[in-house]
């Protein structure tokens, strides 16, 4: 009975995504759901993001948090349109919360839209929200376990961010250990190595969503 | 409606709890439960308390995890009993897991057992388990501005662990800022800044922990 209750809510939220989906396509709008842990760089990795593309791709930002808009005012800032989605103790985005915040955005005028999903490794991997890309960032401190204890996210997303690698020297992070866990999880994955303090990587990310972007609208 | 559902979930759950905590009172075992992020130190700040006390506290643990048994693994080779639960993609643990976790723990030769909840800030805090304290792990590298996005935890912790204070220098956290943020949510929290790396702090967190034993139990 449970999991028929699930598999309800699970079915309904796949089919306003689908929606979604059909709308960002309407208006050529390139879209990633942007998901980690708490603090592993998801609102830096989109400022680093803006100021390398702020000149030749309009953006915008759905931001989802439990309570505050300390991310959103952040991202503001720097004049880019945010919705703030709060979700009120809820512990990830679904399709639905996506639909209603794009009644407030202006998609004619969008190419790049970043959904900043909820901090939490678990529950985001299961709700699709129309996006075209899934992507997720692990930051070094998180250790390279990670795989292991949350493989649906792992198997889930296109490209994984390995974020804070300046933090490296202080840490037991094996890189090559994380890269084998992930790919024996998700062998298509794109592995990309950055950090959001120095910047260093962040050409790298930036060239995959470009031609991520193009790949999806042949431009 | 929904709400109805979920409170019917809730209340379901306290019950359990309130049947759990009187097991433990029963026999005088002191119950921890320990939530954080991934990636944390749940299990290091375990480890840590295990070297300091296991010859003065018989001790186990009961571990929580979407998936894998890393993390149980490591507690084993301490030689310390350990009940791994995998909640096979549930964000938390729930009362009714710890009951039937109890059932292969011998709990008249245990004084003080820890609960490691699954790594997420959100849906943790809003399932009690029967534990006597709520212990939270925030690390540096998560930020600073962590209460203001995830007030419930920090509003239901006994004592919030600040870990990693060895990477500060390479890090922006403001400490004090953290602990306006904490006092104005949660004014009687105990905050414990220790490193797990290091071993820095260990000695106060172990001094809190032994005293609200003592402060539960009169021993």
């Amino acid at each position: 009975m449970q999991v028929k209750v699930l598999q309800n809510i699970l079915g309904a939220n796949e089919a306003i995504a689908a929606e979604n989906r059909r709308l960002f396509d309407r208006y050529g709008t390139f879209v990633v759901n942007l998901m980690s842990s708490p603090g592993a760089g998801k609102t830096s990795l989109i400022l680093r993001t803006v100021k390398k593309l702020r000149d030749r791709v309009k953006m915008a930002v759905i931001e989802g948090d439990v309570a505050s808009r300390v991310d959103a005012d952040k991202i503001s800032q720097e004049g880019i349109s945010v919705i703030q989605i709060n979700t009120g103790g809820g512990c990830h985005l679904d399709a639905n919360m996506i639909r209603r915040a794009l009644e407030e955005l202006p998609l004619d005028d969008i190419k790049l839209l970043f959904i900043e999903n909820v901090g939490n490794l678990i529950c985001p991997a299961e709700f699709a929200l129309g996006e075209h890309r899934k992507v997720m960032i692990l930051s070094l401190p998180e250790g390279d376990d990670k795989p292991h204890k949350y493989p649906l996210m792992f198997s889930e997303a296109d490209a994984i961010v390995v974020n804070k690698v300046d933090l490296a020297p202080h840490l037991d992070f094996n890189l090559s250990t994380f890269r084998e866990a992930v790919t024996d999880l998700n062998p298509e994955a794109e592995i990309l190595e950055v950090s959001c303090r120095s910047g260093e990587g962040i050409e790298n990310w930036v060239s995959w969503l470009l031609t991520e972007m193009k790949s999806a609208y042949r431009i």
